[in-house]
């Protein structure tokens, strides 16, 4: 067996990586339509747009490290998905349905800002300079959507969450 | 069907991240064992220590609320460990083992960091002085150890993964 070095590992988890993402940019639209506060559905349409141009960012580094841009089953996404689902299930109608949509947002939001900080390291150490300046766009965005939706959470949503609903 | 507000929203994080916890705990001694440079295996270890604590200061916050210390089914977290699971066999022996590892540790605190940080926001939403204070305390201590975990990755192991095997 070749010995597995940190090319590998980027690869891997650039793989990982870009299942995450498009899984994420199908369950977006879900998450605006099940989203009660305008700001919140807003939020996620905008994020909606900006994981179309990650992706695209990620074609990008598959082809700088002259690899195909395909998938791998990440399921650390899966789960943390899967608990937005959850949230929209058990508080469907409810005054904390946004505040749990916000907080399942901001664990994906999360996820995205850990790998794609690994990621830009060590695309940094593999000297792979263009492809680090690629995820760290990414990293910024994330980061940005993340601080975005504390703002959100703080400025209504989670107030509005404590209201018996009408 | 009962109307479901911020306090119940807060429950079933809570309930969720004690199942988080009390799984961490778990897999921290396999992760360490499985590290091959002493500082990572080491970093593990202080971690272990730690998250025994921050599980005592949820069973307070339990405790605060008038509610049972009870975990509920955590799916993210099955899924981040199971990545961390997948790097330890397909790299075993491998030089970018280590590289790897540390980079599933940070994607167990991100998840930490996410949802402590949404659960002190909502604690002092709901007036839970007591619990926010708690909730910070471990933000803080989980917020350090992704930085100490960089500060490791930036010093030694992402330019060892780089080597090929002795």
């Amino acid at each position: 067996m070749a010995t597995k070095t940190l090319d590998n590992l980027f690869y891997d988890t650039l793989r990982d990586i870009y299942y995450a993402e498009r899984k994420i940019l199908k369950s977006l639209p879900k998450m605006a339509r099940a989203a009660q506060a305008p700001e919140l559905k807003a939020a996620f349409e905008k994020h909606e747009a900006q994981t179309e141009g990650q992706i695209e960012r990620l074609q990008q580094v598959f082809e700088i490290i002259g690899k195909a841009a395909r998938g791998k089953t990440c399921d650390a996404i899966e789960g943390i998905l899967a608990e937005g689902e959850e949230i929209m299930e058990e508080y469907e109608g409810n005054p904390a349905l946004d505040a749990g949509l916000l907080a399942a947002a901001q664990a994906v939001e999360h996820y995205e800002i850990t790998r794609y900080g690994t990621l830009k390291r060590w695309a940094t150490v593999l000297g792979l300079k263009d492809a680090a300046r690629l995820l760290e766009q990414t990293l910024e965005e994330e980061s940005q959507t993340d601080e975005d939706l504390t703002t959100i959470a703080d400025a209504a949503v989670n107030a509005e969450a404590l209201k018996p609903a009408a």
